[in-house]
């Protein structure tokens, strides 16, 4: 194998690439950038069995092969590449590739390259273009009510749905739950569902705005569900099961609604929040034309901050996790939030007052002390 | 003890207090801030015993009395002040403070004012006044230099000589040692040497441009040093011992002396580094017109570059440490920096090429494998 590329082209895509590759694990080969040379051209790809990243390369082949090489010595190496140019040459009698850059020779060493899994090919014909901004903008206000670990695979993930004219995601850790839908402006040629791990999102809100691309080309397989986004094509293992039928989850009417600024609201939480230290909950106190927040944390101290809000009726207080909390005003674009609430021991919503918004932002509450 | 001061200056004060003041001790006080309020006015401290931190705050005492916060969650609180002014009320019966921003009110426990031990009150008669750009200056040559652990606490520290029209600072950690010394445009009324811990040159170097302050005022005790820089007063333990006789070690004559580009030699090195991993050394060899620097990991790969340099003579390679190697560099701020070198068992010197710059850096080889 032997190719010349331009050092800037393969230094963006080894950035991209080497999130994907992953270090950790008892096949050293997965922390390897694979690249593969022929007469179609140069491939980049990095896995870490569950995420797939494959990526073009412009370059011309001299002579072509696959090879796997440390992913983040090569990008350290592209890094700083002392010219626009970089060679890599497979020598074969001494095992290891030879990287030439201006008058800098390195001599690195090949991971095992039948260690390294094929990757999905893209598929073709079920594929559905979804608009780019639409996609990235829909994940941004779900993405973090997922499951940080993966005790239970399917928290982890976000639902996504893409049939007409409308993209849905949806979210949920147990503790709070994300939905948004987008309309979209063309409806849709085909569609899909799909539980793609958080994390694959997370890495779609990197890849795709960075791309520039307009649209993300979506194929749902068997087992995976391919994203292909200009040069890039990202894979990921679907999890399996059913999504938690959360509609149910959420009540038809509530008790009380209010209007609330979303600016005063997040700014008053996020001081009380200083003083709900240890786990402790956010108390939110409703009285006629006002609403208290407090919060108390054994030893250090307590706050307390009022602000005025349209609530009539039974004054009762409701607690609430305060990070769940702010993120859910943190997703909440609009001047005003919609809060609807029942009773301390149902859960709240967070609502964007337009309707044509397509967000919530459900909240299971946490039992008050007296 | 009742205050009012304006939370802007107040938070200012609390990022430098904080970064002295310790949580990690066994003595939970030394994580507070003491803010003392008397007739002459406020002052906020900090100390983790080795040193300390007093600054002055605008505002006005209502009633005076002293009291210990934790610093860090005074500091959350007054970065999210919802207004200018923040009110603080010692409420004895409670045992806490008041802390009234806006329409916001926390109470937050105080902790035991009894264990805050004293600082240091400025001296005044013998203090010298050490203009700061050159104090900084100077401190950025030689600090990296230190010793990162305190196992030989002379070696994490910086020696600091003032007299005359010169100030001069010197720091080893035993395998590589900075001197660096600064003409002043005035010569000093007085003097002092004093042996400063590391840290305590970085807090300066993060205090003083942040002071705006045109000099430092040095007054330098039995066991301690005290720089005052306009509302700070930092003090530090001295430590004990005589700083290493270092001069002795910097040979007269070298063997080889060339001027080879500062730039050019950095980005040799910093790319060739990248295959000196595990704590292989960076292999430096000159023969007629060329220095090739080279270096190699075990089951990684090896790299090599050459770049002319005008060296006659006997071919010969050295060792070094590529991270020293490149520290040193980084210390040069001309063009050319002169090479100095005589065998590879003895010890290399960098230094500018302007005398009056009046840096050098001496750096231990390390034996190479043949």
């Amino acid at each position: 194998m032997k190719l010349h590329t331009a050092a800037q082209d393969l230094l963006g895509h080894l950035q991209s690439l080497s999130r994907v590759a992953s270090g950790r694990l008892a096949n050293p080969t997965l922390s390897g950038v694979q690249i593969a040379a022929d007469a179609d051209g140069i491939e980049l790809r990095a896995t870490d069995l569950q995420v797939g990243l494959r990526i073009r390369l412009e370059g011309e082949v001299e002579r072509p092969g696959t090879i796997v090489l440390p992913a983040r010595l090569l990008l350290d190496i592209t890094r700083q590449a002392p010219g626009p140019r970089l060679t890599l040459e497979l020598r074969t009698e001494e095992q290891d590739v030879e990287v030439t850059a201006g008058s800098a020779v390195f001599h690195l060493r090949t991971l095992r390259g039948e260690d390294f899994p094929p990757l999905p090919e893209p598929a073709g014909a079920d594929a559905v273009h979804v608009p780019a901004d639409a996609f990235i903008a829909t994940t941004a206000k779900v993405v973090r009510s997922a499951a940080k670990d993966d005790t239970r695979p399917l928290l982890a993930c976000v639902l996504v749905r893409a049939e007409g004219d409308t993209l849905t995601m949806v979210a949920t850790d147990s503790y709070r739950l994300s939905e948004k839908r987008t309309a979209l402006e063309t409806p849709l040629e085909g569609g899909f569902e799909a539980n793609v791990p958080a994390r694959v999102m997370q890495e779609l809100e990197r890849l795709v705005p960075a791309s520039g691309a307009e649209h993300l080309v979506v194929s749902r397989g068997e087992n995976q569900v391919l994203f292909t986004i200009g040069e890039h094509v990202l894979s990921s293992r679907l999890v399996d099961g059913t999504f938690p039928q959360y509609r149910s989850l959420i009540p038809e009417t509530f008790e009380h609604e209010l209007r609330v600024s979303t600016a005063e609201l997040r700014e008053v939480v996020s001081r009380v929040s200083l003083l709900a230290q240890k786990a402790a909950a956010l108390r939110l106190a409703f009285s006629d034309g006002e609403l208290v927040v407090s919060a108390q944390t054994q030893d250090v101290g307590e706050a307390r901050e009022p602000l005025p809000v349209p609530f009539q009726g039974e004054p009762f207080e409701i607690g609430f996790n305060p990070e769940y909390l702010r993120d859910g005003l943190d997703a909440i674009d609009e001047d005003e939030v919609l809060l609807r609430l029942t009773s301390p021991i149902r859960p709240g919503l967070l609502q964007t007052t337009d309707e044509q918004q397509g967000f919530l932002y459900l909240i299971m509450p946490i039992r008050l002390n007296a």
